[in-house]
């Protein structure tokens, strides 16, 4: 299919839970999600290619030249974030599948069919915005997360995602294809392609990244009749800690570290009585394992010093660890490789947010992309990526999955297989 | 009625809306409130008072010797805070029936009918906790907040107050009393009485108060992928205004200002993802208005610097402004008497809470007593005063009525007749 035809889909999907600013919201197994979801079954269908659904609610669309095979996996996911972008997520399944049809297209016209067959994936719940934690539909694939531990998981309203899903009709019960390789294409999300006028990114590195969950724990009092030396009030304390969150980054070289306090709760929430309890998330992310140790170690003994400070309680605990993750040396050769054919601009980048790769390249070799993003900004509804970068990124992953399909990453599944033996 | 009655009746009412950690939770026009409203009703049936509920849901027990005549009201709210304290406001209530009750069967006993007859009050929505502003009924009624606008204010599940009192049928339609004088109870919600070991306080002052609401404009982007130097984190910039508005109070003398952040929310709330608002409100209290203007002039310089140095818009705007009301001298010298005549202790005292006693006293005289509140915690569930000081206080409000149905304000009110006419 063409680049117009690529764009006029990617324009109209678009539409789906548009917000007026631009931008889309359509949180995982909401129905706007399920508008995504019906979307992609029919683009399948009108091909002839049948969809499965798995009981965590990833979608597969699969194109199969030789039965019996196993295949490669292609995609991204297709939730946002609340008054999120319409190109993070979005722009990878579609561009899986129309590098998919193109592919499908290439082999009915003669070309020999592939070594392996192709599924196009929308992962369920990426984005974790109403369901924690994020990555969850990959990360239940590549089983470093329990599948029916995840479908208990709640929305602040109390759904869950088992409930969530059923009400949408994307709980599914089949049985999951076997992947040999994974690829995804997708925004950056930061200001390096874009700063340096390239085309393409070829994924390196994820960060290290770990969340805080603070708990604070005061006192409930009158803000009108209680003196300010008797109060022990959560949110001041909750206050600084946010403060100390933000400001150990500064204590790093530029850019090496990242943080940021994302979600809060307030009880009672009163305008007229002092706050008894805060919770919050904070998220640490750096180039290396050492650096958010570090400042994890800087903030927990500053943590402390505020809970003696205001004579008050704060448990600290650490959850969602993920540790720097290293796609295969051949995904980055290969990604240069398209690019040189394309005559495109293409350098080595890490990636600081998490991505759906990260837990496929747990399992199987994976290749991972990235096109510029605009100002750098995402989880937003200015994010922006042009037209024309867009059309470069599908012709891009469309040659790189022809490279996975015959077999362009098996050396590297062999030397994983190796390594992981002789541990 | 005995203070083995009352005990009783306070501690029976205690029970509705209970906490497992001693306190209650029965917000306004709740299930927990229509009970407390429903035992409230039955209470003056059983006297064969009749009932009145007006349209913004506050109700009315009277007791009637003198058809036509005007009343004195004595009373206070049955609503709480979330997990709030049992005392608060009921402790009030139920004082007030007991009063009336005494007074009733005095007159019955012989006693000569008073000039006046009696009310007593249950005010809507005192608390606030869940539809601002607090302190709605009584304001209605004193003519200080528009009945109409208040019916359509709305808790965070856009539930109105028209809806949620039609939900508990507690929307009434019934006239209002006329008043002539007002009388209320209440636990001290501080430490002064306790310290001095006085049991009761002469009302004298309301402090100054005044809320802003403040509106902190960000942008919402990636937690991960945003470098830290082009984020506008709104969270991070409401805590830094958070800590301003809790330090600023350090500038003045110790116990002359108070300052509070109770309610505050997030946007989009999502674990991963920089805030783009925060919307939160700050109270500000001091014994004179010349100190919470400067603390306000102070805390606006500031919170301007703070939307600079973030790149960032916080838009502050004041709300629920409170001037100092002063109480009738002859009010307090009301109070005194009653308490020489009990053999109790009595002081002259500032309330640094607002009260439905404050709206009141801008159309009638009003009396306020306090008695004392261990620990001085109040909207909390530790919240307590003692069974001993409690009946005090019962016997004490019983007396004051009989002098307000004499007519003991009514020197007071000429006076302020006298010098409104003359403005």
């Amino acid at each position: 299919m063409s680049a117009e035809t690529f764009l006029t889909d990617f324009h109209h999907v678009a539409a789906i839970g548009a917000t007026p600013a631009g931008g889309v919201d359509r949180q995982a197994a909401t129905p706007e999600d399920k508008e995504m979801r019906d979307w992609f079954a029919a683009f399948a269908a009108e091909r002839g290619w049948p969809v499965r659904v798995d009981p965590i609610g990833n979608m597969f669309a699969l194109v199969e030249w030789r039965p019996g095979a196993d295949c490669v996996l292609v995609g991204s996911h297709l939730d946002s974030q609340p008054l999120g972008g319409r190109f993070d997520g979005a722009y990878g399944v579609i561009a899986a599948l129309h590098a998919a049809d193109r592919l499908a297209r290439r082999v009915a016209a003669g070309e020999e069919a592939p070594k392996y067959n192709l599924a196009v994936v929308d992962w369920f719940n990426e984005e974790g915005g109403r369901f924690a934690p994020s990555i969850m539909g990959s990360s239940v694939f590549a089983g470093l997360m329990d599948e029916q531990a995840m479908l208990r998981v709640t929305d602040l309203d109390g759904v869950s995602v088992a409930q969530a899903l059923d009400a949408i009709g994307y709980r599914g019960a089949d049985a999951r294809p076997t992947p040999v390789a994974y690829a995804e294409i997708h925004i950056e999300q930061g200001r390096v392609l874009e700063r340096e006028g390239i085309a393409l990114g070829a994924v390196d590195h994820s960060w290290y990244t770990q969340k805080l969950d603070v708990e604070v724990l005061g006192e409930q009092s009158h803000t009108g009749a209680t003196a300010m030396a008797d109060r022990r009030d959560a949110l001041v304390a909750a206050a600084r800690v946010i403060g100390l969150v933000h400001d150990v980054t500064g204590e790093f070289e530029p850019e090496s570290i990242v943080s940021s306090v994302g979600h809060l709760t307030l009880e009672p929430n009163s305008p007229i009585v002092v706050p008894r309890r805060v919770h919050l998330v904070a998220d640490l992310r750096a180039s290396s394992p050492a650096i958010v140790e570090r400042a994890r170690a800087l903030l927990l003994d500053r943590i402390a010093a505020v809970a003696r400070e205001h004579r008050l309680t704060i448990d600290v605990r650490d959850f969602d660890v993920r540790p720097v993750q290293s796609f295969p040396e051949r995904s980055l050769q290969i990604t240069e490789k398209v690019a040189a054919g394309l005559g495109v601009g293409v350098r080595r980048i890490n990636t600081m947010a998490g991505h759906d790769s990260v837990p496929m390249n747990r399992i199987v070799p994976a290749l991972m992309m990235f096109i510029p993003s605009i100002d750098g900004v995402s989880h937003c509804e200015r994010e922006l990526t042009d037209d024309a970068q867009m059309t470069v990124g599908v012709d891009a992953l469309t040659e790189a999955t022809w490279e996975l399909l015959g077999g362009g990453l098996d050396e590297a599944a062999e030397q994983r297989a190796a390594r992981e033996g002789t541990r």
